[in-house]
């Protein structure tokens, strides 16, 4: 019998891009459910009573939330193709720290860029430009941040692109010229189908972010 | 040649407990090493030069970092007794969930009650016992989260015991008769000596409390 792959997804969601390009990775086929997050299906909240959150992979019926978790599901299921964990213990170690300095670090320096005041901007911008450094620092001479193949360092960062280039539209960030390892490495990215194929067009992640921020009453920054 | 372990540590520490009782569980000898956390050693300052934080395994010169990674570091490399995560994908990303929500949330709400102001307590207390409730039902019959032995999501939930027990001295908070299966899964892994030889001495954790809370100026509350 062939598996039954739902994902419950958001096309401008990074958290969702991870999962595609996980799936995408193993070459695994899946059908798309796209969520209204303003009106959420009966199947997600009874799916993911706790977050009531998208990405939700549905397996043969059985659903795994959140992710990252998500993505090392798919690694222990499908491990006999394409790793995107590597098998000595400190590295897949070391690759699970920086996914969660992504998650957490990442997350919320660039949370406080994209809502931050005038004032307070520059030092937000600053900080963050910084963290990506400090990523750059840990890509160091290596193709991807899983070495020769794409990981899950790789995985849990490289959707933050679209948004990246977005704010670079709204404020002063010019990530391009600030972190040029970051920008190659992203490029390097885009040249996988997995990768290119599962990120939303950059031009409709800027229209959506116009909308968000009009929602969310941002100012405009930097312009 | 036999394996160098050190663990930095911090005795009140929630997140020290956790490695601990996974090197317990592991049968692992170590040294541990006791950091002043007003003082920062140059050893964790050169070993976890992110964060600063302890808990750091320090394994053959290797620094492993946040302990939750640490634990699934343990679990790697000494897969060969005692598993703490199980075998089974589903069942592992269920068990990365749950102790991803312990992190998160039990984290959250539990900061939420220590800190916020007699007005707010109530609220903070009912979302708090409704957290654990959540976790009660996950528990279901089980003897542990892990099923029959003691497992990823155990390891990271019962180092708050000594902490709860703290804060119903303070406050108004009756974890006991709130949540009498969390209560009794506490007592059936404090029969384990893997926990309770890993965790501090209640009423040193309470004095160390009745300090923490003088030096950030928190109110007593509900008494």
């Amino acid at each position: 019998m062939e598996d039954e792959i739902v994902l419950l997804d958001f096309w401008p969601s990074l958290f969702g891009a991870r999962v595609r390009i996980a799936l995408a990775e193993k070459g695994i086929k899946y059908d798309s459910k796209e969520e209204d997050l303003r009106s959420k299906s009966p199947l997600l909240l009874q799916m993911n009573p706790i977050y009531k959150q998208i990405p939700v992979l549905i397996h043969n019926g059985k659903p795994i939330c959140d992710s990252l978790i998500v993505v090392q599901y798919i690694e222990d299921v499908w491990n006999d193709r394409n790793p995107l964990l590597p098998s000595a213990p400190y590295h897949r170690a070391q690759a699970r720290f920086w996914a969660d300095y992504v998650e957490k670090k990442i997350f919320e320096l660039w949370s406080k860029v994209w809502t931050s005041k005038r004032e307070e901007q520059e030092v937000a911008e600053k900080e963050f430009i910084e963290a990506l450094k400090l990523l750059e620092d840990q890509l160091g001479d290596k193709t991807y941040f899983g070495g020769d193949n794409l990981g899950f360092v790789d995985i849990a960062l490289v959707p933050y692109y679209g948004w990246f280039k977005a704010y670079e539209t709204f404020g002063n960030l010019n990530i391009e010229s600030e972190c040029p390892k970051f920008n190659a490495w992203v490029k390097r990215c885009l040249q996988k189908e997995s990768v290119s194929k599962s990120l939303p067009n950059q031009h409709k992640i800027y229209e959506f972010s116009v909308e968000l921020r009009k929602k969310l009453g941002i100012e405009s920054v930097g312009i």
